[in-house]
């Protein structure tokens, strides 16, 4: 797109900080700017001091390393959950994705990203060492890995498991295999054939 | 998608204002939201005040309703530009793209939208009146509709021209016809209708 000329300055500081945003280009920018005009003023209000508020005044649980609006998150607070598994993930929104499902009643533990030498993103850039100190302190049984099934993820995945592999845990991967609704024509080779080695029983 | 159950109250309210935003989703809002945990906190801050900034101290053109930082926009203040022309366009987004052009040398009238009854818009929400006055008062040629092709544009238009009818002045619209790039197979007929009616001398 041509580098528009805008009438105004307060305009074209809006648009430009909107379009630092993941994939909001200048033209849709633009359209959210042109947008809060036919709002009240009091609701722009609220979205910009809704921005600085979360990002001055958020905090991450200093247990599992989520965010959270106090020194522990809901999830960690929570006695009802099961203490003793942990399932370790990538970033926040993990969390958010696997609470949705209603099916795990453990605790968490946010790595903040993982291994990814190209990024330049090390072991010691993440949060695993607070992680193997929770193995060794708290009472522990299972460690989850909830990582994305690609490359770094996997990396992350057995770096975590050779770390714990003299602590006294079990430890566990989320199930690879066709996704629900999915079929099996079109699903890749690596997964299907993964879905086959580790068949389960039928009634399961 | 699934109501998500947010782990802080400054999230979800920061989702809830973004998706707010047109054609901006919660899951969607959730991203960016997410995003602004991995930059700055000046730069959520910038963002924020530039949203509330915009929205409270944006000023419109008290000659052509554009908007503006001062009492008089850039095009009405400078005066190389032709006052005897005035372009008439529905909101300020034409404005940008007709100066994106750099064929149009005349001033503008933004009107705020167009006549649509089924929205409730009639004339008098629309600064229809204050396009009159200034085609009575000012020193005004020529009056050039740029009003979108559709229903509410063409009524918008036609209203407009009834309303000029008694002034002395060349009332004109934007060309329609086939758009630079596109082939006639797939032209509209209405559209390639008109191309053919309003055809041009090829020099031209």
């Amino acid at each position: 797109m041509i580098q528009q000329e805008f009438p105004s300055r307060l305009l074209e500081n809006v648009v430009t900080e909107l379009s630092k945003l993941p994939s909001v280009g200048r033209r849709t920018a633009l359209r959210l700017a042109l947008s809060l005009l036919k709002r009240e003023e009091r609701e722009s209000k609220a979205l910009g001091e809704s921005i600085i508020q979360f990002r001055s005044n958020i905090k991450y649980c200093t247990r599992c390393h989520n965010i959270c609006d106090t020194d522990l998150c809901d999830v960690c607070a929570d006695t009802n959950r099961d203490g003793k598994t942990i399932c370790v993930v990538e970033n926040i929104a993990d969390v958010m994705a696997i609470e949705n499902t209603s099916q795990y009643h453990g605790l968490y533990h946010v790595l903040g990203g993982v291994i990814s030498p190209m990024d330049g993103v090390g072991p010691n850039e993440l949060e695993i060492a607070s992680l193997i100190q929770r193995v060794d302190t708290e009472d522990v049984n299972e460690v989850l890995l909830a990582l994305n099934p690609n490359m770094e993820g996997d990396t992350t995945a057995f770096y975590i498991y050779k770390k714990l592999a003299g602590a006294n845990v079990r430890i566990t991967t989320i199930a690879r295999g066709i996704s629900v609704g999915d079929s099996l024509e079109y699903a890749d080779e690596l997964t299907l054939g993964r879905s086959i080695v580790n068949r389960i029983d039928f009634a399961k």
